[in-house]
C-alpha cells in the first residue's frame, strides 16, 4: 500500500494524468483534440452544444466505506450523461477534474477512471480532458459533459402545456432503497466489522444504487418514432421535485396518479422491511437517472408501445397547483423535500 | 451572522441558485439557454468548440484567511479563460459548481459569485451554468470555460518548431511574491491578531496574486496582426515547467536567456527582502497567467513593437534539451519543479 502511495507523488499531477489518460484514443470524429493541452477543442459542425457540469463531495454525495472506486467513477459520469439526454441531445465528449487526499493509492485511482472510462465506452463518450490535484480535505469529482444537439429536438423544461402527458420511463425508488439497504449495513459492519453484508436478493436495488445508467435508449427511441417531449428533466432529485420544476418552468400545475408511478417488486419488498411507503420513496428518493417527461397527446400516440415508458399523469392550469391522486381518489398538494443534498446532509 | 446562514438553508439548493442567478442576462447571441435547465445550450454556427475545466479546492488552491471572497471568484474565473486564451480561441460562456460548509453565510457565497460575475462582465463572458451544495470538509470550487475557435487560428502545444523564438507576455514571478507576502503577514497575523498586515508599496504583486488578469489583449493583438504563434501555453505553474511542456509536446528543446525573461521592479524589491532570486520565482513561481508561445522568426516581426510581449530564447533540437542560459553564458538543464499542488501542499 506504502508503495502505491507514493508512485502517486513519485508521477506528480502531471505524470498522474498523463498515466490515467495516454492509452485514450478518441472515438467521435468531432473531438479533434483531447487531453494534453490547455483546453479540449471539439467541431461540432453547426450542430448545438449543449453542456453541463456537477461537482460531487465525499461525504455529501457519495460514501468510500460503501462506495467502490470503479462504480464512483461509473456513476459520476452517469448523473453527466444523463443532464445531456435530458436535452434530447446526445453527450460526446466528458471532461474530469478530480481532488483527492494523500490517503488514496494508486490502485484506488485508477479504478476511479476504469469507472470513468468503461461510462465513456458504454455510451460512446470521448473523454476529452481532465485534471487531477489533491485535496487537504475530502474527494471531490468534478465532470463537465458536452453533448450535441439539434435546434428541433431540444427539449426544455418549460414547454409543457395543459393536458399533456406526464410520462417517466423505467421504475423510480429503488436507488434510494438501495441507499438505505447500503447504509443499514455500513452501521452493522462498523458496530461490529466481522459480520458479513447481507446483500443477496436486492442486486437490483444496489445496481440501481451503485451503477446507475443513464437512458439513451428513451432519446433514441424519440429520434426513431420522430416524436418529441414538450419538457423533460432527468431525475436525479426525485420525482416530486422535478415535476415541480418542470411545473414552474412551464408555469402550469399537473396532477400524477399515484396508482401509475411504476415502482420495482424489490422496491416494494424492501421498503416493506424499512417500513417506508414505496411511493415515497418514488417520489422523494433519488439518484433514479430515469427521464421524466411531458408529451402532447398527439405524440404520445407514437411512444406508447414502448413498455419503458409509463404515462402517470397530465398537466393542469397553474392555478390547480401540483398535486398527487391517490388510490381513493383524493387530491394532495406535492411537496419538493426530495433527496436533496442541503436537507438530507446539513 | 447566524441569520445569514439560515437564510442559505432557507433557500435551499435551488433557491440559493437562483437567488444568484437570477437577475443574470445571457449577452452573447451564441448562449441560447443559460441558468435553470439541465444543461446549457449554445450555438456555435461552425466554429470549434474549446472547453476547460479545473477544481479549486479550499487548502490547496486558495486559503480564505487571507483571499477575499470577491477576488477569490474573480481568480478563479480568470485561470479557465486563460487557458482558453491559450488555444487562441475566445471565451463565451462559464459553467460554475460550487460546494461549501454551512459555515459561510450567504453574504461569503455572493462575494464570490459578485467576483465570478464581474470576471464575466470583463471578458464579456455568460454565465451560463451552474450548481451549488454543501460540503462536510471545505470548500470547493470547478469552473467550466468554453470558448470558439477557428480552425486556422487555433494553436496547440505541439507546434513548436527549431529555430521559433519563445516569448512570453507581460512579467513573471510577481504572483509567486505577492502569496510569499501574504503567507508571511498570515503568520504574523496568527500570532498576534492586532497587528495590521504590513502590505503597502507591494500593489502591483497583491494584484498579481489575487485579481490576475488573463491576456486577452495578447490575443487579440495576434488577430490585428494576422499573426500566430507555433505553440502557446499560459503560465500557471511556472515558467520552467511551462516552456518544457511545449518541448515535450512539440519534440525539441529550447534554450532560455535569463537576462531576457522580464520581471517586475516590485517583484526585484520584495524578492530582495524574502532573499529570493528573481528569476527563481519567474522560473518556478506560477499563477501569472501570462501566455508563453513559440514563433517562426518570420511571424515575429510582425509582433515586435508590442511592449508586452518579449522573446526570451529560441527552440532548439530535442537532443539539446531545455536549457537556461545565465548571465555569463553558462548553460543550465530547466527543471519543471514549479509551483505545483502536488509537491507543495502534500
Amino acid at each position: 500500500m506504502e508503495k502505491k502511495k507514493n508512485k502517486i507523488k513519485e508521477l506528480g499531477e502531471f505524470g498522474l494524468i498523463r498515466h490515467l489518460t495516454s492509452d485514450i484514443t478518441m472515438k467521435n470524429p468531432g473531438t479533434l483534440k483531447g487531453p494534453g493541452d490547455d483546453a479540449a477543442v471539439l467541431d461540432y459542425k453547426g450542430k448545438l452544444v449543449v453542456v453541463t457540469s456537477d461537482i460531487l463531495m465525499e461525504g455529501i454525495h457519495f460514501n468510500l466505506i460503501y462506495t467502490p472506486m470503479k462504480h464512483l467513477g461509473y456513476k459520476s459520469v452517469v448523473a453527466n450523461l444523463s443532464d445531456i439526454y435530458a436535452m434530447n441531445a446526445r453527450p460526446r465528449q466528458i471532461i474530469v477534474s478530480l481532488a483527492f487526499s494523500s490517503k488514496l493509492t494508486l490502485e484506488q485511482v485508477e479504478n476511479l477512471y476504469a469507472g470513468i472510462r468503461l461510462a465513456c465506452e458504454t455510451y460512446n463518450v470521448d473523454l476529452a480532458g481532465g485534471d487531477t490535484s489533491t485535496s487537504v480535505t475530502g474527494m471531490a469529482i468534478s465532470i463537465t459533459a458536452i453533448g450535441e444537439g439539434e435546434k428541433k429536438r431540444i427539449v426544455y423544461r418549460n414547454g409543457a402545456k395543459k393536458n399533456d402527458l406526464i410520462c417517466v420511463s423505467g421504475d423510480l425508488g429503488a436507488a434510494y432503497l438501495g441507499l438505505q439497504l447500503l447504509e443499514r449495513e455500513k452501521k452493522i459492519f462498523l458496530n461490529n466489522p466481522e459480520v458479513q453484508p447481507e446483500l443477496e436478493g436486492y442486486d437490483y436495488l444496489l445496481q440501481r444504487q451503485l451503477k446507475p445508467e443513464p437512458r439513451a435508449d428513451i432519446i433514441e427511441y424519440f429520434r426513431e418514432q420522430n416524436a418529441k417531449p414538450s419538457a423533460m428533466i432527468d431525475i436525479s432529485d426525485g420525482l416530486s421535485s422535478e415535476v415541480m420544476h418542470i411545473c414552474r418552468e412551464s408555469g402550469t400545475g399537473c396532477k400524477l396518479f399515484a396508482d401509475h408511478i411504476p415502482v420495482n417488486s424489490e422496491t416494494e419488498k424492501l421498503a416493506a422491511e424499512f417500513n417506508i411507503t414505496p411511493l415515497v420513496a418514488a417520489l422523494n428518493g433519488g439518484e433514479d437517472y430515469e427521464l421524466l417527461f411531458t408529451v402532447s397527446p398527439g405524440e404520445f400516440v407514437k411512444l406508447k408501445d414502448n413498455r419503458n415508458i409509463r404515462a402517470i399523469g397530465h398537466i393542469t392550469d397553474s392555478e390547480d397547483g401540483c398535486n398527487l391522486i391517490t388510490h381513493d381518489g383524493s387530491s394532495i398538494p406535492l411537496q419538493a423535500q426530495g433527496w436533496n443534498a442541503w436537507h438530507d446532509k446539513d
